[in-house]
């Protein structure tokens, strides 16, 4: 059902208080030796006891079979199509750095690169430099080339090869081609407008190129150009005080969910690094909010590392500490993860996430651990991320009634 | 949400094989002494022994209380979105007899009927005339009409009264009216062109029938018209190796089936009659394809009989040859229904049928027995089969990341 459509008549304000925490990277499977998921050999009480008083279900991040990245992901948990809201790479590899974008910047992800004398790729990383000499390149090309005809150029270092460019001033489009030709032993390509309205930033961008090669020649480094790809603008997204009256805070340590939390229009908090200290900041900020965020990301982290006990580990730390959010006052709390994060795949996944909500509103089911198999079995089903805004606000009494 | 749009930007190859089993009607009601549905009632220890190592649920193949027929029910499980790619009824019956029909051909389903003197439809099955007379007719028919101003003529019998005419050479179109008044003591009505593009198929059909009731004449069958119905023309799908990147292979014994498997691209295997010739045919071909499609078709003829008995039976004679998809080397194995056909009802029903999927990459649930009551408590919960090549893809690890 397309709730999106009918919820600008439902939504309403009211005093009530949502906390959403986001286990990133929470589900997992079996280990091949007990047959046991992470959460299921992981010792924790206190998610479990927290389970036991909630309404349990597996949430589909985007699509059954789907792996999101950390962006569709997101989006999805915060109530927006992951499908008709993309966010193009370029913003997200600003994002996942701390570079903020402005409504009418253009976002670009760079790699630094080799070409031979005749402008054929060699290297598409140019023998993957150390992050070290790529904090150097940046440096140079920063000092070189801040401004080209009215346009600022933001450029930082991401790791090894890779960096973040942001442009900002005057009339800026995505609508340009990439330089990168993909393949090793092809020339670079130009960049071209693919419609009238790329044609300044296609100028502006041959210009920038032309002179990072220009600058880049005066060092020794193999890196001798620039591959840009992944152009784009800020999408256009309803933010959470427009789209569910909801004055929201993200209390996150990384860069990537500030950013994303920014795009939804939430005010980023500066949390300690415990997870004791963010919950001192959301206690802190309780009265100036409705809504509060908490992104957690050690699990994910161990899930990409491949390492199983690692993951069993963060999120034992995890439990240690959560049972603070039952006296916070929070009228709905839900504990859930972005995505899958399998020790097994050593990486993000399709599968549905363990999901509790905890509410005055809910009925408890059977389910009495916080685990995949267990949520399975819980009264919320399997449902589609899109779907757990509305639990939170129709919980908090925040949506009013649909017709007569 | 519509993964078709991201499927593009998501699929990619690699050497891994999946393998579909289509126990066709598999589904069912409970018998109203026993209370067990055909499943429930059968033993069937192989198939619940693989039910126990996988990831389990119910598949809905079209809507929830929609009942499809074959065509939908396949196009569903084939990743199709059966209300979006109808299949027209003359390509289906066409299909149903192992006609061939082409991307130019015009497909049309018709009746033999009897009218009077005045043009008035008096049997529209003309006293269901034997297959037998209705072959003879055919006979004399496709002798008399091979072709019509360039366009070719074929025609076949289906039975009793049913024939399928498949229209081949030219500009041809379905968009002309039948000429079936659809009740009896109502007038034949004219082939008529409901838009341009149908003048010529219109002329062409009119100058059959006339033709046609000539011929009719010669004999003393009650059989003295044709009406025809179903024009149609092979809708525009995407290929399997198109969408899915997948060279794929259709093991089944009925011309339906392997009309539909045609209709997405897949190559049609011609295995022996046995599930064990089904199995080795496979085997032959494992290496030259990624995906097999198997359908076992004796479970819902019984279905469709009201054999409450037989259907156990054919489910049993599948289990004891099952357990050796184990061991051919798929990385995904899924076995399911097209939908359900319960024999109390004599025919396909809307009930969600079981489903359970075997790969490395699934958390095995509790359900021990591959029956409607335990899938329903399965990890996968109730879904709709659009899903299902998702999923498939997912576990063969041929579907990369949806943003960063």
């Amino acid at each position: 059902m397309d709730t999106e459509k009918i919820l600008p008549q439902l939504v309403q304000k009211n005093e009530s208080k949502i906390l959403l925490v986001v286990i990133d990277g929470l589900g997992g499977l079996p280990h091949p030796d007990t047959g046991l998921t992470e959460l299921e050999g992981a010792h924790i009480p206190n998610l479990d006891a927290l389970a036991h008083g909630a309404a349990c279900g597996l949430m589909i991040p985007v699509a059954l079979g789907v792996t999101p990245g950390s962006g569709p992901a997101h989006l999805g948990l915060f109530g927006y199509d992951p499908i008709k809201y993309q966010i193009g790479r370029g913003i997200l590899e600003c994002l996942g750095i701390g570079l903020s974008v402005g409504k009418e910047d253009l976002a670009i992800r760079g790699n630094f690169a080799t070409i031979d004398s005749e402008g054929v790729v060699t290297d598409r990383r140019a023998g993957r430099i150390s992050t070290e000499e790529n904090r150097r390149l940046v440096d140079l090309l920063q000092k070189e080339i801040g401004e080209i005809s009215g346009a600022k150029f933001t450029i930082k270092t991401v790791k090894e090869h890779r960096v973040a460019i942001v442009v900002s001033g005057g009339d800026l489009s995505a609508a340009v081609t990439e330089n990168d030709p993909q393949k090793e032993g092809k020339r670079l390509r130009a960049v071209e407008p693919v419609s009238p309205e790329g044609d300044r930033t296609a100028k502006l961008l041959t210009e920038f190129l032309r002179k990072s090669e220009a600058a880049l020649k005066t060092t020794n480094s193999r890196a001798n150009t620039l591959l840009l790809r992944g152009f784009s603008k800020l999408p256009e997204i309803p933010t959470f005080t427009e789209r569910y009256l909801l004055k929201a805070a993200c209390v996150a340590s990384y860069p990537m969910y500030k950013g994303l939390a920014k795009l939804v229009g939430m005010d980023i908090l500066s949390p300690g690094d415990s997870l004791e200290d963010q919950l001192e900041t959301i206690r802190q900020a309780y009265q100036d909010y409705d809504f509060f965020y908490l992104h957690l990301k050690k699990t994910d982290s161990m899930g990409e590392d491949g390492n199983f006990s690692g993951k069993i580990q963060s999120l034992e730390q995890i439990d240690s500490k959560i049972s603070a959010v039952k006296e916070m006052g929070f009228e709905v709390v839900v504990i859930t993860g972005d995505h899958s994060t399998p020790s097994s795949l050593r990486g993000h996944s399709w599968h549905p996430v363990p999901f509790m909500l905890l509410s005055r509103y809910i009925i408890p089911d059977h389910v009495n651990r916080f685990t995949e198999r267990e949520c399975a079995e819980g009264m919320l089903g399997l449902f589609h991320s899109t779907e757990a805004m509305m639990l939170m606000l129709a919980c908090s009494l925040r949506l009013q009634k649909f017709g007569a």
